[in-house]
């Protein structure tokens, strides 16, 4: 049950009543409203009061992230690029930062061919232990550094609570990993961080699940969350991971969020990037996250699946050309 | 292994040569070509004839699908309409055939829309005994008098081997179910029949299985195949079933057929189809094969997920926008 | 909706109240019972009549497979082997059948180590053209001959609706495979054929569809029915399925229907086989299926999980030991 | 690659051959020997070396846990209780702690029934915000003190890296979930703690991947790792999960550490479980993990799927039984 409430009142009578009740229940800001979260198992139905100007019982498991109370699309800024409007928002870079002419070459060309958001890892969650981890805090530094000299807000993943003090120092947009994406406690403190959430789908987890992933982290007040879609584990093993493309427009006709499509994760293989990207944004995709590196073939990640910059910039121009065609820009 | 023979000659030194090998072998003509094709395990690399213009051992165990001796895309050609070109082409109409003014109406206004291929299941392979199994040949007979009143060739699924004679008398293109995606003989006889078929991807296929159920048509002398992805089964239930877009791609970097995708079955309720039908066409998809009724919430079938007969004017509209960015038509 | 009839009775009076409503409905013979059928979405329940003993409505989609009408377990009866009672029932046999010798060989030796029932495949459903295809008609007179020679009842694989007089001069049992289990057509002939059927479930399908394809052969007034899980289709790749142990347990509890369990497919490979035969049996399996080669190495199909006669001993002393220990026997 | 190294001598020379090498590598102790593990990209195969006594290359991507090189199972030891002999374990308790009362009830009686090790969570990982998550720290000191006080060691999950010294004082063994198999930093601060560890494989996890998580431990020189086989994210829907029976032989053939199978999870129905549990016995577990709650129909958590006392000393008595049939106790 959701109470959102008029501005400038008391809304101490209102917690009264809420506390005798049995109902658990938080108070909010989120997206300019102050806000009564009433767990969805409480019985809070006649609780009337002036406060109150709207009150809301949505269907779904997901509350605050339902398009049941907030209609109308929820726009994400990451230090003035806006993800969730009419254009679709490009994030690129390379799987992993390995040193900063790397990052620098290719921030300069995503930048020229249209991105608006540099990516880069720089602790990586592998398979095995013996595979590359990532540079850690330096390689947030160089992201930083060249973020800055280029002129692009910053994504990267993070791994583990530890890391969250050190993250706000570099990066503008948090980003939590597939592997992660039922990490409650990882949820909670990206929530309290109060940065812009980039939040991908775990690779077993259903629609459902996923929308209520962003729940943990709405429900401490951060409403900057994105949704990216980034292949889910199915039998097919043509591609790496099978891109959901019906999930990803499931997930947008029931939240207000935006959502983000990752190709570079499911294709595995570069020759499919471009056709995933172009379906994602056919399909409604407000946001593509892309793999790009001077020298895929040499990457320390990922080497199959990123695009060289020549190839981003032709990507680029299509996906242009189609959102031209659906009334949106990019 | 693949003998791809001159014109004209004499092969009977050639066919001794196979005969005195232990190999498995087939003499077809496909793609206006005569063919040798020596199943995969059989050693026959040495053979040499004057007969052969060109000798190719595919990698991959579909050979006569594969590209890697067909390089240029195939056309398929039902009663002038050419599936594998510059133009998508769009087969809509009902689930199942109801009565013949349903159907007449439907055709009526697809076509005016822009539809290539008429629609319409006669026979109607459900789950449950105790679901509407489609009118028979009376629903061939329905589909057969619209389409040539209207003007569009007639596609429908065949569900059984004893039925083929009966459908060569009323369709233009045999379609292959999910169900029957890997009943063999059934494969064979419309291998033999020489119709163009539309060919589902069963829903726990990979994309290795159903090109090779391609290969059963092909290999005897049918090359008018058109593959087409349905959705796979996966856990996740927000959508009916999982359309593999990723597939689709793989496949047609893998074949020389067109690639058809059917949105509606994945998609399970109308508000998705828009979005997975532009999806499939930006991912590259030939053929869109849609479900059109002018009542849906009325139909026998399907009636979550059939389009009105306005809704699909209005995606004709966008799918014209969308490939003409792509430079393509529709 | 089900009614159960009185014996001897008269049903005209019935038959005409089932008329006069809108109902779909059929009169069947169905395990030593005069029973009518009316589709689920018959209403049907207001009628009475003095030949009706027992009217019950399933829940379930399946009606006449589900155990809410019929609490007590199926026996089948395959020419005196009783499947579905305390004793565990074992089907041993090859792939394929190859030849004679080999299938005696492979008869004797099961024979003796415990088997009640001889397996071998005669038309082989094979995902390439170009693999083997079986030895056809010749492989069912082989596979007759042996079993009246060794004298247990034969079961084999049919493929087409074309095949049912063939094989039934020859078989004692009809096995559908999993790419022919929602091949209606060829359900409702396997249920007219009056045969026992062994019916392994799609390897895409769901519990539910599975028991729904018994439902074809049942209403055909063919109540002989064995469910056999063989493998799902799931993301893992270290076994060739996935063996469903949870899916044959919750089938167990929703129909009276015996069901039997196929560890050779998903085990893929031969070091699998025990531990998935031992897990069905204590899961509750009342039939095995299971692959044996006089030489697996030598096979002409699934050469990977056949085991030796001398294998197949050894599993057989164990399944003894595990079903003495849970109140059975084998 | 693995070096194992000979007690008592100087390793200094070999130390000097490995850093001029470019070789990833380190020193540890496991199992009572001392070993390098090179990373398996490394080239050392030339290294040699008086303080050698044996050098493996494992052939899989996990080595440490690779029974390549340790050929007989490992038996992981719980404060007394071992896991991975003859004695298949039982692991019982409440899905959540919610009170000490309710605790040791349960404790009570499954030791009476013959369960080694008390289980309960304390933190819970929910996939809703508004969902129970546990008593916290309270929850943990009731653990601990039922298990003193009835005599079994214990076992509850942890969330977060940051709980990790907070689990020191009061579990016997750490428990892994499955949504954070894939938590990498929790992994290697469970590796550290040198606690045993009950290590879930994700739900979206394939075997290989789901070994490889225990790399992460056995590489931090904690080799007292228990893998738990929990169900993984398939299309059926009759069950909660599938269990996967096959994947968890197929582990058992690559590794030399002992296997736990979860009944409750997969089968998300108390009706399941018994069949569960017992094919998981069958199939080779060393140890169970049963979820059991003096009252479920009030559990504040999975209240669907746990056993009463009574249910579950009907299964401890047939899993007795089986395992007596197999040649093992419980």
């Amino acid at each position: 049950m959701l109470f959102i409430l008029k501005h400038g009142v008391d809304y101490s009578t209102l917690n009264e009543k809420l506390k005798e009740s049995s109902a658990s229940y938080k108070f909010l800001d989120l997206y300019g409203k102050k806000i009564v979260i009433a767990w969805p198992d409480a019985y809070v139905e006649n609780i009337t009061d002036p406060s109150i100007e709207i009150a809301v019982k949505p269907k779904r498991p997901f509350q605050l992230a339902s398009n049941e109370w907030k209609k109308e699309p929820t726009e994400v800024d990451v230090k003035g690029v806006k993800i969730g409007g009419d254009k679709v928002v490009v994030a690129a870079g390379p799987c992993a930062v390995e040193d900063e002419e790397q990052v620098l070459t290719v921030a300069k060309a995503v930048k020229r061919a249209g991105a608006s958001l540099l990516r880069g890892g720089a602790f990586k969650p592998r398979t095995s232990p013996y595979s590359f981890q990532g540079l850690g805090e330096k390689g947030l530094q160089i992201l930083r550094k060249v973020g800055d000299e280029v002129g692009l807000p910053v994504v990267s993943e993070i791994m583990d609570t530890r890391q969250i003090d050190m993250f706000k120092k570099y990066v503008d947009m948090l980003q939590i990993g597939a592997r992660n994406a039922q990490n409650f406690d990882l949820l909670k403190v990206a929530g309290q961080s109060g940065l812009p959430v980039l939040l991908k789908r775990g690779m077993g987890n259903t629609v459902e699940e996923w929308i209520l992933t962003s729940e943990y982290i709405l429900s401490e007040g951060n409403g900057n969350v994105v949704l990216c879609e980034r292949g889910i584990r199915t039998f097919e093993k043509a591609t790496r991971f099978t891109i959901d493309i019906g999930g990803m427009v499931a997930a947008k006709l029931q939240t207000h969020l935006p959502i983000c499509a990752d190709p570079s994760h499911p294709a595995g293989k570069r020759e499919l990037v471009h056709s995933l990207a172009l379906a994602s944004v056919a399909a409604g995709a407000d946001m593509l996250l892309i793999e790009v590196h001077p020298h895929p073939e040499k990457a320390l990640s990922d080497s199959e699946q990123q695009l060289t910059p020549e190839s981003f910039e032709v990507l680029m121009n299509r996906i242009k050309a189609l959102t031209n065609a659906l009334g949106r820009t990019a």
